[in-house]
């Protein structure tokens, strides 16, 4: 594929925005970028509504999908009941996550209750909702589908080529680009170790040039979207610089307007410095990062039990970060301090609430000025 | 200091490379770079040896010198023995050391008498010899004066600006730079956690815009050098995007012809990719990074010991480890096995031992590409 991404795309600025929030998504397509849904927290039917929603606000511009289909997870292919699923988290999961609830003076005596709640993810990540998911999908006009953990599997590609869908997947290392290039991705997105969410240990300035140079090598001409701690007009360019041909951001957007962030997670991400996020097991059961707190905190402290695998470490946490959120929304100030999101270290150059527009605008501003500085440089090397 | 780095320093291309080796340290400064010769390991005699070779070996071209005097060192301001201080080494940490080195069939029963050949590099970071460092730095035509570990003692910006020498110093957080800047320092080294040796935790993708923007907004206007991860021209080309005023680069040079960097080592770096590091405690006691190995993956273990503070651990891991080295040149595949040194993430775009004018050379031309590339996608902003 040697076509630019703005010509694939048919979009102005090669900016991609994931986010789980339908207003970012419509909002940065229709400014010129291209939005991405990230849907592993809906059921089909909720996809339907979402979608909908985007359609009738994009004016008609180009969006993308995300789901995790991961190639291990707790559970696979068993038939295995949300019950039986719950029973297998150990007491002493269940005991400490509710400790430290308890010591926030927030009660965490209806955790076991609300995990019920907590299973779509599940059925998400185990593959079981694939068919159906990409179903409803199947009547939108979704531009690119992306995989977020692993080799898409057949039968994401054998939809996507029928329905003329560009696949996209997620890559931390180089051996992974290298395998998702030979499996047939037409975009891959290189996710440095600052990012926000699910992510590997190789940084952003590193892992760009190491993929770009090895698909180059391996004759592999497969465009790289640059993710990870990106938030600036001038990080985008620095990593096209480097061989990218657009970035893939998600932090920047949840200290936007739009964003469905609370209140009290939005303050303290504008608060934040880059050294304020922390990569731990202790959220999903794989490397995510996150926005430090007592929580998160907690979960790195020596006597705190082993992340169980996904997706039960994530039938811990989110019970418990839900109600923390719910507190945290009256006003209770030990939930507060509990309160946590996935963010990347991109993080510390998020220091005010703008529209996706201003942001947007504001990309291409930086993005213009970096340019200028890498040109006041030239003279030093012979031009 | 709004001067461009090149003019204050009189050099043609702003590419800083720290050494130990004084052969680098000259050929980089010879071609039109900045060399620095990473000091810590040497004593005051040793210093002056190195000096002289290099004043006569950079045709009057400008380099700089590197110290390490942390704020933080066990035994610092204390009068204390060479016996004393090896006898501070717990047994568990010793008795650890041993059976890595006798699980590879290296015989460990000389470490304790090869721990006082060790006690260099505990009287540089303790301060003991700073005054004899700088007075054998006086004698020569030193322009840049670097401390790799938290704000420079007072004695060392005295020295500094009696001999018109600028004053340099290597953050790792947004915090630091600030602190730092307000200290007085003329050029700011801000290094990402994806560097070799000492770093932080802050990738260099955040770390340099977070830190251009703060310094900015604090109306400090303090030239930044970023480093953390930088190899190539295209990456050098991203962080002058990003704000920065050159790149500070480590690593590149330890796989060049010109390295003293040990054969074994050199085609492990060689081959290695960028998740082949780790960033640790267990070779000095602060967080550095280091190409994996068997021993690095020893002290990663839960029944490692916890690494001792500052210089202590490093009583440990170094004979260990220098060991290792001697054993490996004489193709003890145990010692191969274990053998590592410091390195950072860049080490994945260091394929081929290439010297170290060739690596200038590349560096100016992948600078030009890296500019077209971002040139090309002006379009997208309106241009």
């Amino acid at each position: 594929m040697s076509a630019s991404l703005t010509t694939t795309f048919d979009i102005e600025f090669p900016l991609f925005a994931f986010s789980h929030c339908r207003d970012v998504v419509a909002a940065v397509s229709r400014n010129g970028g291209f939005g991405v849904l990230g849907a592993v927290e809906l059921t089909p039917e909720e996809l339907r509504v979402e979608l909908d929603w985007i359609v009738a606000h994009t004016n008609g511009r180009p969006f993308g999908l995300d789901l995790i289909v991961p190639n291990k997870v707790e559970g696979r292919g068993e038939q295995i009941s949300d019950e039986a699923m719950i029973a297998r988290i150990p007491d002493e999961h269940r005991e400490f996550a509710a400790a430290v609830l308890d010591a926030q003076g927030i009660d965490a005596g209806d955790l076991d209750e609300r995990r019920k709640g907590q299973l779509t993810f599940h059925h998400n990540v185990s593959g079981d909702k694939t068919d159906a998911m990409l179903a409803v999908a199947a009547e939108y006009p979704i531009a690119l589908l992306v995989n977020a953990l692993g080799v898409p599997p057949p039968e994401m590609f054998d939809f996507a080529r029928r329905h003329n869908i560009k696949v996209g997947a997620l890559v931390g290392t180089v051996n992974h680009a290298l395998n998702q290039a030979r499996a047939g991705v037409d975009v891959l997105i290189a996710a440095g170790g600052e990012a926000g969410g699910h992510c590997g240990a190789v940084s952003t300035m590193v892992l760009i040039p190491e993929v770009c140079r090895a698909l180059h090598q391996h004759n592999l001409e497969v465009p790289v979207l640059a993710a990870g701690g990106i938030a600036t007009g001038e990080q985008m360019a620095a990593a096209m610089a480097m061989g990218a041909e657009g970035a893939w951001c998600g932090s920047v957007w949840l200290t936007t307007v739009e964003a469905e962030t609370t209140p009290t997670v939005k303050a303290k991400m504008l608060q934040a410095s880059a050294s304020d996020t922390v990569r731990a097991k202790s959220r999903t059961g794989k490397p995510s990062r996150q926005l430090r707190s007592v929580w998160t905190d907690a979960w790195e402290r020596v006597d705190a039990p082993a992340p169980l695998p996904m997706p039960l470490q994530g039938l811990v946490s989110e019970p418990a970060l839900k109600k923390v959120d719910a507190a945290a929304a009256a006003g209770h100030r030990g939930a507060e301090a509990l309160a946590t999101y996935w963010v990347g270290q991109a993080v510390g150059l998020m220091n005010e609430e703008r529209s996706v527009a201003d942001v947007m605008m504001e990309f291409k501003n930086e993005y213009l000025e970096a340019f200028q500085r890498v040109e006041r440089f030239l003279v030093g090397v012979g031009e």
